[in-house]
């Protein structure tokens, strides 16, 4: 028998990446997305819905640009810093310490202390409500060898990822492997 | 030093999310999809990136409605059987015993045995490329009371959700807890 929790979000895990931008001055700045996933392969695109309140969306819509830093389980509270502040009153690459650096291929910046980063070229904007959803195409992913095994692949215990759940407000590592995409259910196929 | 992987999607981890409609005969379906993620909070949505080739295309397209069904690690195998058949050739719900109960708020169906559904109102549809992204406004959430803590609270290890990780086409479990969001990161503000 399921209970009805009402018409709000309510989804298990979401990601938890730092969208990176430069402000309309042309300063660093990062905020932390959680309402983001994948939305195609062909172009392989991101979205990421931001309210116009951000400071982050103005510089959006302004560079037709963006980054997508994943952040490591070790640096989750500043993740979750990067969240509850603003660019409007602090610079956080500043308070993080942390480095931008100028992506060759679009007009953002993107933090050199993460291993993995995608940069991104605002595809389309789409309005829903309280939130923009920005969908971006991935010009490129770059990454630390130090995350990387043979042949450049990618080795997700050392990516060290972590997720959000928004029904609890809290952060999860990524835990134990189960099995191979596109392999384990086939045994449904008999 | 960062090395360049290419334009890929290469993310980290994405949802597992299980996608129920009913198809153009009004047979219950479901498909796997990971390019999918919240994209606004009021009024509270998701969206879910189909390929045209897919046969759940067409019945959210006729339907303007699908259900989220969130699957529990123990049915990982199953959620992979799901993504790797199409509904045109099996009815995937008699195959994995699955039991569709029709949502009495959008025309489609979720499956009893997950705790954890979505039912969702189709709002936008935005062309991308390969894919097409399915925004749809929640209805409603609802859950099983074994997953429910007091005053209907989520316990995210009871939903006890898997993801999925696109660059190595491998599933992993949600893992240990981090600490609250909106919270761990308030030592950098002083």
């Amino acid at each position: 028998m399921k209970i009805s929790l009402g018409a709000r979000i309510t989804v298990g895990a979401t990601p938890v990446w730092i969208v990176g931008t430069y402000d309309t001055a042309g300063k660093p700045n990062i905020m932390t997305a959680a309402w983001a996933g994948v939305c195609c392969s062909d172009p392989p695109c991101v979205a990421v819905s931001l309210r116009k309140a951000t400071y982050s969306y103005g510089s959006i819509v302004q560079h037709k640009a963006f980054t997508v830093n994943i952040p490591p389980a070790d640096y989750a509270k500043e993740a979750d810093y990067v969240g509850i502040s603003s660019g409007k009153d602090v610079d956080k690459f500043a308070k993080l310490k942390f480095t931008p650096i100028k992506s060759d291929l679009v007009n953002a910046p993107y933090i050199q202390e993460f291993p993995l980063i995608l940069e991104c070229k605002l595809l389309h904007t789409i309005e829903i409500g309280l939130h923009t959803q920005f969908i971006g195409e991935i010009k490129d992913v770059k990454a630390e060898e130090s995350i990387l095994g043979e042949n450049k692949s990618l080795q997700m215990e050392k990516i060290n990822q972590f997720i959000f759940s928004p029904g609890t407000l809290s952060y999860y590592k990524i835990g134990d492997y189960i099995g191979g995409a596109f392999s384990i259910g086939k045994e449904f196929e008999k």
